[in-house]
């Protein structure tokens, strides 16, 4: 696939970010999950005190995937990048977008002399599952995620 | 229990904190698997580009457990506090210590109006899980956990 651009992600793509998350959040049978707002993931990408970074996927001007991302910590191995969201929009699918993205932040972790990269994906994403494989990635299903869920 | 302080780490605290991270690697069957020196700790809990915070309990001037955490970012539910590691020295378990230093981070979560608190634990480990459940903590094993890891 030509004419793919990954760069950095800008104010002017959070729209496009949260109609990914959006999608993703259907794709993962839970549709109704996500109740961030644009202006919340705005203030938390851009803001003084920022929780995650994102890169986009462009083709011919239009945001077509995402990788978000921030530092999580390993008390075992040290800072590590973890992707918290790949996406590539349902049309663009299956044409070496994810992996763009992907090696992306592997390179990243690698330059910074990073120790780790690390992500989950759902028991059932065989796709995503096959995907990650291809690069030799360790799949742990021995962990329970534990959460307790607020309203303020 | 009693002179149970719960407190903020310190710098002095270091050396205890890694060897309560090389006793739980110990339980959770990985006794190799913590390469993170001392140095490395004092650096990323203190230093200018901080990565992670950690809270003790003490009895009688002596560091018995300690909850170590950082923020993480839910594309669903915003900024949240992650609970890396629970750890309570072995001769101290069952006295209500994990309680306590859980318990201190659920308050920081709502006093700081976020919307959730979360963490992990390994499928085996009943202990962990039974007390989890008496906080209704939510308990999901359909995510496995995807790494690659690097050495620099």
């Amino acid at each position: 696939m030509e004419h793919i651009l990954v760069r950095s992600g800008k104010r002017e793509d959070i729209p496009s970010i949260l109609n990914l998350i959006k999608e993703l959040a259907a794709y993962e049978k839970e549709p109704n999950a996500v109740v961030i707002s644009e202006e919340a993931l705005m203030n938390d990408a851009f803001g003084t005190d920022s929780a995650f970074e994102f890169i986009v996927a462009e083709h011919d001007g239009i945001v077509v995937g995402t990788a978000i991302f921030y530092y999580c910590y390993s008390t075992w191995r040290g800072k590590y990048i973890y992707l918290e969201d790949l996406i590539v929009t349902k049309q663009h699918r299956r044409l070496g977008i994810g992996g763009k993205l992907f090696e992306a932040l592997i390179k990243r972790t690698r330059a910074e002399g990073l120790r780790q990269f690390g992500w989950q994906v759902l028991d059932w994403n065989n796709l995503a599952i096959d995907f990650y494989k291809k690069y030799n990635a360790t799949l742990d299903e021995s962990w329970v995620n534990g959460r307790l869920y607020f309203n303020p």
